[in-house]
C-alpha cells in the first residue's frame, strides 16, 4: 500500500425528506446564493422543497448553470457573490451546478488576477465562500468531494481543478428527487460512477486487498442496480442503492493507498469539448479501447476484475483471453445502458476521421505526454487508443 | 436502505513515517497534553519520533492510562488539563489510550455536575478539548469516529458513549509503529475489528447491497491479512492492510443507511467489568454464541455470509446446515488467532456458573432489556446466550 492522506469532512444526508435538513445546516443570518441549472427543480418540486426549508433565510437564485458549466456563466455569478455580499453557495442539480458553483466558490475569494488560473493549477485555493449540495443526479460524485471541471467556451477548453477548501460543507441526497431524471442521464450516471471506480482500481497491483474489494463492491452494486433503477424508474431501493454507490465511487476512499489511472477521463475531456458528447459517453468509448491498449499494465487487475466482477475463470480460456473477456464484458456492460461505445454509432455528430490525431495534439498542447498509471500513454498512444474507438 | 446522516471528519495520515506530520497539525502555539500508556512507546521509538516532531511545542505528558482506561485515571488528566491550560490533546497508544483522551477531552469542558454523567448519556458532549492521535494498535476503530468505553473501578461499570465532537481531528496510522506488539494484542485486533463488522452486518436486511459487500470486504481481508500479519510479524504490507481494515471497521461507513445489533458488545463489556477478560475475547466467547440464538432474526445474512466470506454453497446442505456451518467457521476464524471462544478454556479467570444470571442483572439494571437489532435480546436471552458458552 502507498501513503496516502485520506480526508472527507462531507456532512452526507440521506434518504427520504432530507432537504429539510437544509433549514439548520445554513445558518439563517447567511445570505445564501441557490445555483442551478435550467430549471427542471421547478418541476419536480426540488424547489419548493428547497424554499420551505430555507423560508427564513435571504436567498439569491443563479440559475442556468449549464452542462459542463462555463467559466464564463461562473464569472457571472462571482460577480453577484461580491456584489451582494454572499456568504453561502447552495447548489441544487447535477454533478454540473456543482462543479460551476465549486469554482464560483473559490473565484469570489480569488486574490490574483484571473480565476481562471485555479482551473489550470496555476494558482492553489486559498480561500472559498463555504457550500452545500442538495443533489439531484447521482453520477459524478462532485457530492463527496472537492473536484470540478469547468469549461471555458471562449478556448473551447475543458480542465479539472480540485482543493479540499471546495468540498461541499454537507450534501443532501434524497433518491426521490432524481425519479424525473431522463433515462438517458440515469444511464450516464451509471456509466460515469463505473468509470471513476475502472480508473481507481484498474491499475497495477500495489497490495490493497480491502481497496480492491470495495472497488469491485461498487462496481457489481453499479452493475445489478444499475440495471434495476433504469428498469423501473421509480424503485427507490434501486435508486438509493445506485445513488450511493455513485457517491462513494468518487470520495476518496477508493484511492486511498493505490495508484490510478484517470488517461480515459482526460481523452474523454476532450472528445466532449471538441463535439459535446456527454461525458459519460466518452468515458464509455474510450475506457474498452484504453483498456486494450494498456492491458498489459494492468494484466494482473485486469484478471481479477473479470473473475470477481464479472465470474470470468479459468473454464473461459487462458490468461489473454481472459483479460480480453474482462474488457469485451466491460463494453457489453456500456452497452447494456443504451450508451453506444464507437464513434460510428454517434453518426449525427460529425466526427472526424483525425479526431485519434487532433485528441492527441490538444493533449499534448497542455504538456499531457504522459498518461495513465505508468505515465506511458503518450500521445502515439492516445491515437492508437482512439483509432481503436471507430 | 434506512435513511443517515455520513459525517467523519477525521484526517488520516497513513503509511511509514507519518508521525512527521504531526508538526503541521498541532499549531505552535498550542500547549498539548500527550496521554499515552504503560510506557511501550518509550521501547518502540514512537516516543521519539513525536518528540522530534513535537520540538516547538509545548508539552505535558500523562502516562499511565490503563487498558480499559477508567474514569479515575481520566479525571486526574482533566484536572491538570484545566490547571494547565492545555488546548489540545495528542493521544499516542491504542484505543485504550484514545478512549480516555476523548472523555477527558469533554469532561474538561463539561459544565455540569459530574462528567461521569456524559458517559451514562445523561447529558450530551456540548464543547470538548480539540484531539489529535497516533495509533499503535489496529483494533477497535477508535481513530476515525467518536465512540470512547470509559470503566468506572469505584463501581465496577464499563460503559460507552460517543460524540461528534470527540472525533480526533487527526489520526497518525503508521503500521511501522506497531510492530513491537505483542502477538496476542495483534491477534485481539483482528478479532476486535472482525466482530466490529458483523455488528453492523450481521442483522436483518433492509436492501443494502453496497454496504454488504463493503462488509464483506473488510472480513474477507481481516480473515486474510490477518492470517499474514500473524505468521510473519515484521510484514508491512500485511500490517498495513490489517490497520487499514480495523479503522474502516468502525468509521461510520458500514453502518449507514443498516440496522445494527451491538448486543455481542454490550454483554462483553460486562464479562470485561466482571472477570478482567481482553475486550477482544470477550467477543470472540459472545459472538458464535449469540448468533446461535439469534439465527432466525439474522438467517438471510448468515446464508449470505457464509457463501461470500466462506464459500459455503447449497452442496454444502441445505438452509439450516449453513446457517450452522457460517457460525462455526465463525468460531473457528476467532479460534484459528488463538482467542478461546468457550469459559472453559479461561480456567484460570474463576468464571462463576452464575456468570448468565449475574451478566443478565447487570445488564437489567442499566435498563438493558431489550438489545440486538429487533430488541429481542431480553435478559433471558442473554442468559441462554452466555450458557451456550459454557
Amino acid at each position: 500500500m502507498q501513503n496516502f492522506i485520506f480526508y472527507n469532512p462531507v456532512c452526507v444526508h440521506f434518504g427520504k425528506g432530507q432537504i429539510a435538513a437544509l433549514t439548520s445546516e445554513i445558518p439563517t443570518q447567511f445570505k445564501v446564493l441557490m445555483t442551478y441549472g435550467g430549471g427542471s427543480i421547478k418541476k419536480n418540486g426540488v424547489y419548493d422543497q428547497v424554499m420551505e426549508a430555507l423560508k427564513s433565510h435571504t436567498i439569491v437564485e443563479f440559475p442556468g448553470i449549464e452542462p459542463n458549466p462555463t467559466y464564463e456563466t461562473c464569472m457571472k455569478a462571482v460577480e453577484i457573490i461580491r456584489k451582494e455580499g454572499i456568504d453561502y453557495i447552495l447548489s441544487v442539480g447535477g454533478g454540473s451546478v456543482l462543479d460551476g458553483s465549486k469554482f464560483m466558490a473559490a473565484a469570489a475569494k480569488h486574490q490574483g488576477e484571473d480565476p481562471w488560473d485555479i482551473v489550470l493549477g496555476k494558482e492553489p485555493v486559498q480561500e472559498a465562500v463555504p457550500l452545500g449540495c442538495v443533489l439531484t443526479l447521482p453520477a459524478t460524485g462532485s457530492e463527496m468531494n472537492g473536484n470540478s471541471v469547468i469549461s471555458r467556451s471562449s478556448t473551447g477548453q475543458k480542465r479539472a481543478f480540485g482543493s479540499s477548501r471546495v468540498m461541499p460543507q454537507f450534501s443532501i441526497l434524497d433518491p426521490e428527487t432524481t425519479f424525473s431524471l431522463p433515462k438517458r442521464q440515469v444511464a450516464n450516471g451509471v456509466a460515469d460512477a463505473y468509470t471513476h471506480v475502472l480508473e481507481q482500481y484498474l491499475t497495477y497491483d500495489v497490495n490493497t486487498p480491502l481497496q480492491d474489494r470495495w472497488s469491485e463492491g461498487v462496481l457489481l452494486t453499479l452493475i445489478e442496480e444499475g440495471r434495476k433503477t433504469l428498469d423501473d424508474m421509480q424503485d427507490y431501493e434501486a435508486r438509493a442503492n445506485f445513488m450511493w454507490a455513485a457517491t462513494m465511487a468518487l470520495n476518496g476512499i477508493l484511492a486511498a493507498g493505490v495508484v490510478q489511472d484517470w488517461a480515459t477521463h482526460m481523452i474523454g475531456h476532450e472528445l466532449t469539448a471538441l463535439y459535446g458528447i456527454d461525458h459519460a459517453r466518452t468515458l464509455a468509448i474510450v475506457m474498452p479501447s484504453l483498456m486494450e491498449v494498456a492491458k498489459d499494465n494492468k494484466r494482473k487487475k485486469l484478471l481479477q476484475y473479470g473473475s470477481r466482477v464479472f465470474g470470468i475463470t479459468e473454464k473461459d480460456g487462458d490468461e489473454d483471453q481472459r483479460v480480453l473477456s474482462a474488457i469485451e464484458k466491460t463494453r457489453q456492460f456500456y452497452e447494456s445502458l443504451e450508451i453506444p461505445t464507437r464513434f460510428s454509432a454517434y453518426k449525427d455528430l460529425d466526427i472526424k476521421p483525425d479526431t485519434p490525431q487532433i485528441v492527441a495534439k490538444r493533449l499534448s498542447d497542455q504538456g499531457l505526454t504522459a498518461l495513465g498509471e505508468k505515465g506511458d500513454i503518450t500521445p502515439e498512444k492516445v491515437e492508437e487508443i482512439l483509432a481503436l474507438c471507430a
